[in-house]
């Protein structure tokens, strides 16, 4: 496990070992076999929660195992001194459920290591982010490294948690500029779920909010972008970076009602949420946003950022 | 219009002039044409407002309107004191939207008078408790009366808005018992969709919850509830009444999870939310949930309380 120096992101060696846990959804067994598969081809020690392929007890057939039995496998594998990071199964629903079953002081009394996951894992790395104020890696699930990502995709997932992360490029911006910032953000129907509740995301004040989903129809984006609005979130941001909007509708409108207004730069188009290439981005650290180039980069490496790596001390060690 | 007397809510009399606007979705014109009919018929003096048939001009096509025009028509509605009563052309999407468009100060300054819809109209219901403190009417909408509504549904509205209220009955309860308290609630979509908000929907400590919504998978319906559960919404609720929940699957595993353990009393199956028989309830005042008897009632009249009406001053008012 990497060192995360001066506040970067701790980054994995090859060798290092990774736990996969289910706090979501249920996944499929021979996904996620395959999906371990991918991850062990990085080079890395992969070993599976104990009940990441349970079934939910209650009736609930979208989750997991029980509540407190998903919890038990995230809280152990982050407390584990062994384990270097911690790979979502999948996502579907379920992880806010799982944070009233962590024990918060001792996950926080463990040493900081990487959580990997998007979608309903958005839960996780909004909570990690205020409650353990660590970096998290928003990218695919464990099942979904062979039917939803590219071989693209694999080669970013590794210079993300291997490396010091990647640039991504979107396809078109709403509003041009160059900003630098924290990036925050996820999946929008996670984080407005979280809103209110002592998970809620922290205001996207000076960061860069990143924001993608799946299965919305148009007015269901503008309620969760009305809500983020109301409640303040937007406030102050200094961008904005929108993912994949699969089956969403045309947004366009949306967008440019709701969030260009804003005054922030957006780039729109980034292959990062859902669908067949799914990219990786590290939620809690530094990055560039540059509109004008359709460019968001780490702020220490990366991508066209790695051109003209930041000299001084302990920037060697993040790229 | 009836006097609200000792904290009961205002009534509407034959020969009152009503307002029907759209805060939400846009409304076909047969659809809302006959509707104003059906609420001619039952002796009121409909006009329909200003923007009512608008089309948004930003493109946003679930919407009715602008912002401001779908607003202005509400706020003068509201402040004209020829006018009684404000129906809810239909629902959809766009009142959480139209909620930073009104000024407050001059709403409260208006006398207090009657708010009637549904589903996306919940905005409305929430704020307007919140800002305004007045009672409204939750019930079909008026595009939906011909199409949606039997004639029990509009017998049950009349005596709902010029009455002062008729029983509810539901199918089961989940969990036994009898309490009183002010109800409240609404669509649980919009009800979660205003946390965080200045719109943010009051506690429910000491009140009943009425909960209903409308094509929301259940893994969604878990979500929302919680959110309602993780911001304290439920704690210290007096009773839980669940309305209609067409188009979302099986949830009886879901309410046994969520809900069940509040160890309220849980009255389910009361035709009120969306589906052919829509009735219609006063949020805002107070009510009786017998979920033994499987009836929700008006605490000051109406169903099986009306057999034993209170006594005293201003009780015949409100009857």
């Amino acid at each position: 496990m990497g060192d995360p120096g001066d506040g970067g992101p701790p980054s994995l060696h090859a060798g290092d070992r990774i736990a996969v846990v289910a706090p979501s959804g249920p996944a499929d067994p021979a996904l996620l076999e395959r999906g371990c598969a991918v991850l062990r081809g990085l080079g890395l020690d992969v070993v599976v929660g104990k009940h990441a392929l349970d079934h939910n007890p209650s009736g609930l057939t979208y989750l997991a195992g029980s509540d407190a039995d998903r919890a038990a496998d995230l809280q152990a594998a982050w407390c584990d001194p062994r384990i270097a990071a911690v790979f979502c199964a999948r996502g579907g629903y379920g992880a806010t459920r799982v944070l009233d079953h962590l024990d918060w002081d001792a996950m926080a009394g463990a040493a900081p290591k990487l959580l990997h996951g998007s979608s309903d894992i958005t839960a996780l790395h909004t909570a990690f982010g205020r409650r353990l104020s660590v970096p998290t890696s928003f990218g695919p699930m464990v099942a979904s490294l062979i039917a939803d990502a590219d071989p693209e995709a694999v080669a970013h997932l590794r210079e993300g948690v291997l490396g010091a992360g990647a640039a991504v490029r979107g396809t078109h911006a709403l509003r041009g500029g160059r900003v630098s910032g924290v990036l925050t953000g996820g999946n929008l129907a996670l984080l407005t779920s979280l809103i209110g509740t002592p998970y809620a995301p922290e205001p996207a004040a000076g960061r860069i909010a990143f924001l993608e989903d799946v299965d919305e129809a148009p007015y269901r984006v503008d309620r969760m972008l009305t809500q983020l609005l109301q409640s303040g979130w937007f406030d102050g941001v200094a961008g904005i970076v929108l993912g994949t909007w699969i089956g969403c509708g045309d947004l366009d409108a949306v967008f440019a009602d709701r969030l260009t207004p804003i005054g922030a730069p957006i780039l729109a188009g980034v292959p990062v949420g859902h669908g067949p290439r799914q990219l990786t981005l590290r939620l809690g650290a530094g990055a560039v946003l540059d509109a004008d180039a359709l460019v968001l980069s780490p702020s220490t490496g990366g991508g066209p950022e790695r051109r003209t790596p930041p000299s001084g001390p302990g920037s060697e060690e993040t790229l």
